[in-house]
């Protein structure tokens, strides 16, 4: 599943394919000069059939001149070019190859299109292509620089593995995430993904031992199966993928065909991909540096209530602010923990959480290194994220101690600025001799705050429950969903109208009616319920005045007769299940009924899932507190609506050969202890 | 309304009072070390009946000792001795005190509320307090720097006058402005705002020639009347007011009386304010900065679509997203402007916008000057973002004429990098010679340009209307709601069950029978409300039920009967309108009926509204949608949903001398032409 990336960050011999001084952008003499500034760490061979010699050494005219095989072909050449020019490497030896240029068909073109095939045929003889439309690779630990600028020269070595898409963007990220304190292994501008890939680019991240935290930015996934399996592996090891993508803005690109197509956008299904690998997704390329500073400085902590303390109160509140707004668990300080501090702070000043201690308190290291120390061993404490800013001047007084003596304490310690700041080599030291990670911003540190508690509890769920073959489920929906315990309403189907007011005599009233015509899909679109009928006389009137309006709106409209049920009271909810063309089977969860689609009230999961993640899905959603005891109704039956979702879950998996969506709209939640009902369900075949 | 605080910024003579060398954390040294820095440009008079001499000067025991009266008091003693020094100075003719002492009952403690009020009675009096717990203030223009830290002696003179309530937050933000090119003409941390407060700064900075835009951190608001006030000139003035307000956290205060009162929390009621008077509500203190230097560097554009240019296709995506998040209008580029910028592209790359011009651009300055200029000549476009880095150092071969070429253009100019960055003076001299504001960071970039817009759009509405007093109404709310052609749904009231059968033969069926108790507020919930009844024997029977449901929920409520209604059938909004205690009357629209509380889809707006804010209030809603054509239901009459609005604003202000509030809901919405049905009007009598 994963290709070997070994040739690209380790080869043991490199040729610069289109050697010149000028040609390029000038990007061979750049690429050329970071290997020599490296102190040619592995051998470099120049290609040019136009040049005999240049910096000093000789040029060669093609691979099969070449005095011995090389492992990389640093191509940087023009795209006409590409792919002859590296059928003659594979056929002397080449294993990989960087390739530079655009114009592989990104914009949609036949020609570029065209030399996209032609490389890939050589792929598919063996050779492994980072690109093409990259920008180059780095290897820290090997000193090997395959990237036109001198800025990377500068980057520290640390435990950053990184994966960019978008290869402008990534040296900037590398440079300010240098700044601020970040050291990196490897990184690839991965650009069209022809051939490698960013599965394959974290399968070898989570191996190597040196990287602690994958960062990534991405445009779109190629092999979806093999971006989950690394992402599992990522998991399992303990190293968490912190991500940028973009595309949250192209939302409901199905037709609207059903509810569940129409709801459902790329970006829904990656934030399910990302709930179920633990992937923290971050807001921005900001947000980006300071939560991988944050995973590859502090401790993962046992849970997820943080701590807040400093001696700004402005801080606090807008500490409060924020942490209201993306649900960050605040802990609750211990008794003992506020008889500590409480002598510590200013006058006038309470112990609390979040704590101000008073402006007096910033030029007390030794009270603040206590009180912070203090709340780190609190019981109540997972996270505990410290007021410290980093000193700008070598001789600044602060003392890096003050962070470090909490860090020792049980909890997991980071420490926050209030704002972005300019970071030089002092701070980065102070960083460093501290231990902990300095973040930036209240907004960005809260919210990397609340990603470390959740990636905390990811983990500590365990292993991503395997996705294997279901067993195929013969029967409808309907009758899959009754027997595993989600019944639909009481009643029964009518031919006509006269057949409607029996079946609704036979099961006593009040009764819901429901016009059935395949013209009539959305039904209450075409007045096609009636709800809360009384008696047989005002069934029949109904079902009559159904068929006049179905007539009506739909002209020679097929009648399959009526539908008679019970009434169902409750809180309507709605579930779907649906196949992504690209990450698989899928459950949609959220309220409204037939507004889900303009309430857009909603959670998203792969399938399978466990009864965690259901109860999370309902917790997430913006109405939740509807399922609760709400304003005198009593509380819905939220274990029965779990139940409901997980059965629903099972019974698409075994249906989904068959049958390209469920929806359950309304799933109606009846009071604590009388379960559900699926009042409507439907079921679109595959085509 | 406003208070002076010319005495503050402007004095002709200060005195230090509690100077001494040690005392009181070192501030008084401190702000004398500031005051010398700047060459006394004020003359500085010593107090402290504890010493004879300090600093080479003679100190004075008390005011009237002083060779002459001062205007200013820098009060530097603990807050037991406030008050009586202060009397003693108002006796000698002090004008005004800046207090930095805590402990005036911020905590809620007896003492401190003593000390707070002796101090009230000296204001009474006639004299100015800034503070107390307050941090100092500074006139830039005057070199006035009563401010106890070195670091303000560097603050640059500028455009951006500033309010925080916070004390420490304030110098790190202004030094973190500073860094980034802010300057400054006055600033204060205004403290515990006994005296003066945020509404008498900014009515001074409005009239003060310097200042083109105020900055604020705000808490809470002393006198909201005089804010509005202060706020409305500001807009007349065209200076914008840009603030971060904490609190958002603190929803739902009010008892659950009513659904307004539940879901109106002290921070929508302010996000009101803010709309009605274009003060522009920043995220976060970085937000702060970035959008503080958008407003003192660029122009204001004549409308809100936004031109993004650059050469990053990360950032392109980045931006698309960060677009659609706040809802910027994204401007279409006219075929001239295409066809001018299209060959100056990297090849294979199209003119759109956002524009990726490809990773050779980067290099290409004067194509992407010309790009930019033919894109800000662009009628179509309003406000251009350039991607553009400030350089870190003097030799950096970037020419800032290329951002300068492009703001002499038509459309608002600002350039925005990818992250934040550190800042040099190069940078800064290099913002200064290109004269637009370089913005950090893209999220941060997209909501100030956001602002951007809207301000010009608000400005553009011309003044706040006014407030004046309402003539009272008589009569109940549905009365003259119904007057003013808002209807409830045809039908009646009944005494009992038989006469609610009658009164549903006479308005034909099916109708809704609702029971009527003090008991049963909200009907719903104690099964009082049955819909769809078909015939007299139905009403009866549910009639009946109804009485015994409310017996058995609330034993011996008080029954009132029955009314009985026409069945309306459309869509549910809520609209509420109430005296907020701060801030006066308001009107609060969403969807949602019963549930409007949990799915919170809701707007607000300080009364009396207009049209345009009406229809403003619906399209922010999330479920807006639902009152176009959507999935087959046909449109409903939003024109006489947003008459109902303004109708029932109007009604509310000719009532609330007698009632705290009115509720409709559900106010239904029929379809296009039908008008709207005033299902359930609930008023509130004022206790």
């Amino acid at each position: 599943m994963f290709r070997s990336v070994e040739q690209l960050f380790r080869p043991r011999s490199v040729a610069i394919v289109g050697a010149s001084d000028s040609g390029a952008g000038g990007w061979p003499r750049a690429i050329f000069g970071n290997l020599e500034h490296a102190g040619f760490p592995v051998p470099v061979y120049l290609i040019n059939p136009r040049r005999e010699r240049l910096w000093d050494r000789e040029v060669y005219p093609s691979f099969a001149s070449l005095p011995e095989p090389v492992d990389l072909a640093l191509t940087l050449i023009p795209a006409e070019s590409v792919a002859d020019t590296l059928a003659d490497g594979l056929a002397n030896g080449l294993k990989a190859a960087l390739v530079f240029a655009a114009r592989f068909g990104e914009g949609g073109d036949e020609a570029g299109g065209a030399r996209a095939r032609e490389l890939a045929e050589l792929c598919e003889k063996g050779l492994r292509v980072c690109g093409p439309n990259c920008m180059g690779a780095l290897a820290l630990p090997e000193s090997h620089l395959f990237y036109p600028a001198e800025r990377v020269r500068s980057l520290p070595r640390g435990g950053v593995g990184v994966v960019f898409q978008s290869g402008g963007t990534f040296q900037y990220w590398l440079s300010q995430g240098a700044v601020r304190g970040l050291g990196f292994s490897y990184a690839v501008s991965s650009g069209n993904e022809l051939d490698l890939d960013v599965a394959d680019y974290i399968a070898f991240l989570v191996d190597d031992p040196e990287t602690r935290v994958i960062a990534c930015m991405l445009e779109g996934i190629r092999r979806p199966e093999a971006f989950m399996a690394a992402a599992a592996k990522a998991l399992a090891a303990g190293k968490p993928i912190v991500a940028v993508k973009t595309g949250a803005s192209e939302r409901g690109r199905s037709a609207t065909e059903s509810h569940t197509g129409a709801v459902a956008g790329d970006d829904d299904i990656f934030n399910a991909v990302c709930e179920r690998y633990g992937i923290v997704r971050c807001h921005g390329l900001d947000d980006l540096i300071e939560t991988a500073l944050m995973f590859a400085t502090a401790r993962l902590p046992k849970g997820p209530r943080v701590a807040f303390a400093g001696y700004s109160g402005g801080a606090t509140g807008l500490f409060l602010d924020y942490a209201s707004e993306v649900g960050l668990p605040v802990a609750a300080l211990s008794v003992e923990t506020k008889t500590t501090i409480a002598p510590l702070l200013d006058r006038g000043l309470q112990p609390s959480n979040p704590l101000d201690g008073g402006a007096g308190l910033a030029g007390r290291q030794a009270d603040f290194r206590q009180i912070c120390k203090a709340i780190a061993d609190d019981p109540g404490v997972d996270i505990l994220s410290m007021q410290g800013q980093l000193p700008a001047r070598e001789d600044d007084r602060a003392d890096p101690e003050v962070f470090a003596h909490a860090a020792r304490g049980a909890a997991s310690v980071v420490a926050h600025g209030r704002m972005g700041q300019n970071v030089t080599g002092a701070g980065r030291a102070f960083q460093r001799a501290a231990g902990v990670p300095f973040l930036q911003g209240l907004p960005e540190t809260v919210r990397a705050l609340k990603a470390l508690g959740r990636y905390a509890e990811r983990r500590g769920r365990g292993a991503v429950p395997a996705r294997g073959p279901a067993t195929p489920l013969s029967g409808t929906a309907a009758e899959l969903l009754a027997a595993a315990g989600v019944p639909e309403p009481g009643g029964g189907h009518a031919a006509n109208a006269a057949e409607a007011a029996e079946v609704a005599d036979s099961i006593g009233y009040p009764v819901a009616l429901k016009i059935v015509s395949p013209q009539a899909v959305h039904k209450t679109e075409v007045g096609g319920v009636a709800l809360g009928l009384g008696d047989a006389d005002t069934v029949l009137r109904a079902a009559g005045e159904m068929e006049t309006r179905l007539e009506r709106a739909q002209p020679g409209a097929r009648r399959d007769g009526f539908l008679v049920q019970e009434m169902v009271e409750g809180l309507e909810t709605f579930v779907g299940l649906r196949d992504d063309p690209q990450f698989g089977p899928f459950i949609v969860a959220g309220l409204g009924g037939i507004h889900v689609e303009a309430l857009g009230d909603l959670a998203f999961r792969l399938l399978p899932i466990e009864e965690a993640d259901a109860r999370e899905m309902l917790d997430s959603l913006r109405g939740g507190a509807l399922l609760g005891p709400f304003r005198g109704q009593p509380a819905r039956d939220t274990d029965a609506l779990v139940r409901a979702m997980l059965t629903a879950g099972d019974v698409y998996l075994g249906v989904r050969d068959r049958f390209a969506d469920i929806e359950i709209n309304p799933l109606t939640v009846l009071a604590e202890g009388e379960g559900v009902r699926a009042v409507d369900i439907r079921e679109t075949p595959r085509r």
